[in-house]
């Protein structure tokens, strides 16, 4: 069902690759995974599921994030799939841009052809995923979710779907109203046709006037992001945010840019988050 | 002189990489630096130069170990060097292999055509680049050396014959004994020439025999290492340093591989060594 392709120590647990074939999105899969020490069939531990940035695999923040060593120390898995679906026959952006098609799913389920085969990357991350992971590896059904970029609007949506889903939620730099910035304007109008009302449910500031689920939304974004003004918007989030009354920690980071150098700077803050949530941290 | 390609905040430092023309290499060199935050010109800061293995650029260990928080923390810069001289007119391996030629400098002085002109990354390193750095950026003369694999044998062969020149020095994965092992024999023999005798200054085990300073050898290796009887042989290194009566602390690591992943797992352990020689940690 699922096979490993490959497997290093890492901070006394293990960094691993898997490939499967996913029903959902009609293709192999390659998804990573880091298992803390602590891990074992008999003591599963839970996890931080990890959304990646446009033309990322599952294999970028596994390298470049160093999240391991504190994951390691909290107990905490990490679940990183790959952004889109892949393989022989997934078709890509027709001009071979890279902010869609492979590398750029968005994480939503398309509606229009040739796209919506295989494009149904909120299903496989929220769904197929994590039951895979669940049935076969010492990884628990407590769960929390955060990306970056592209995958930041991917854990907001996740998280506001489904009350009761994550136990958390948080986000580097990401894309929180797609269906007014040029990234989210071109995927959704492709994946999803020209009916905009269809895009609300994949928007964050959107679902955010009828969330069901008050779960505090951590966020961090640079300030010498180069998306900042056309892409990301903070500032629309805070507004949609306030609206609802929704908590919101919005932290503007100095002269930080949209790299996982970036992340690398904050993903202590956004871990201890997590674990906190999952009850891996008393304070 | 030189000029900055890119500068992301990082850890209240910053990530930087910088172009220049060596002379020494006769070609363009880019080059990254990790500076703390306490880093100004007025206020310099200790340097660690990493040498990196086979196939590597600047920009591997700068995404990949996660030196960075504990650097910023510490007050020590990380100076990158590339793996070779680059660029048009600089020759490669004549089969494309990935082992010699670019991105495989060696860290040596090639006495021999057509390399002699370009590849003398031994200078480069250890005089051209450090006096670049000194003079243009908030580094100061106090310096240590450390690397992985290719540039674990380049960081202890630097500090093998530059007494004083370096507070200290590591390694992880290093080709300790290159006159012995394939990856060695093969750029020896194409860099230095048929006669082995000219080796042996390139070369730790045979250094080991004659160092006139006995600063200690900090070396991790991991037991799962692929490479580790063909390419790696740390018992060879073992008795050299005992021959010599070289201080020498080698660790097994259990399970832990080649990869980044084995280095980020013990970054923090090499740092706090060379920050404990630098004066920038008392215990």
């Amino acid at each position: 069902m699922i096979s490993e392709i490959s497997a290093s120590r890492c901070f006394g647990g293990w960094q691993k690759r898997f490939r499967h074939a996913s029903r959902v999105l009609d293709c192999d899969m390659v998804f990573g995974l880091f298992l803390p020490p602590n891990a074992s069939a008999d003591d599963p531990v839970p996890a931080l599921y990890w959304l990646s940035g446009l033309t990322c695999t599952d294999e970028n923040f596994a390298q470049k994030a160093g999240a391991q060593r504190l994951a390691a120390e909290l107990g905490m898995a990490i679940v990183i799939p790959d952004t889109s679906p892949r393989g022989p026959g997934v078709p890509g952006d027709p001009d071979g841009a890279w902010d869609f098609g492979l590398g750029a799913g968005f994480y939503l389920n398309a509606t229009q052809e040739p796209w919506a085969r295989h494009y149904r990357m909120y299903d496989y991350v929220v769904s197929e995923l994590p039951a895979l992971v669940e049935a076969n590896l010492p990884v628990s059904a407590e769960r929390a979710v955060a990306g970056h970029s592209m995958g930041g609007h991917g854990a907001l949506v996740c998280a506001l779907r489904n009350p009761g889903r994550y136990r958390s939620v948080s986000a580097f730099s990401p894309i929180v109203d797609p269906m007014a910035v040029p990234w989210g304007e071109k995927a959704f109008s492709r994946y999803l046709g020209p009916d905009r009302e269809s895009w609300r449910q994949w928007d964050t500031c959107a679902l955010l006037a009828d969330a069901a689920e008050r779960l505090p939304l951590l966020v961090d974004v640079g300030s010498a992001d180069p998306f900042l003004d056309t892409q990301l918007k903070p500032e629309a989030l805070s507004r949609a945010a306030a609206a609802a009354g929704h908590p919101l920690d919005l932290r503007l980071r100095d002269g930080y840019d949209h790299s996982y150098f970036f992340v690398a700077s904050f993903m202590d803050d956004h871990l201890r988050h997590h674990a906190r949530a999952l009850g891996l941290l008393t304070r």
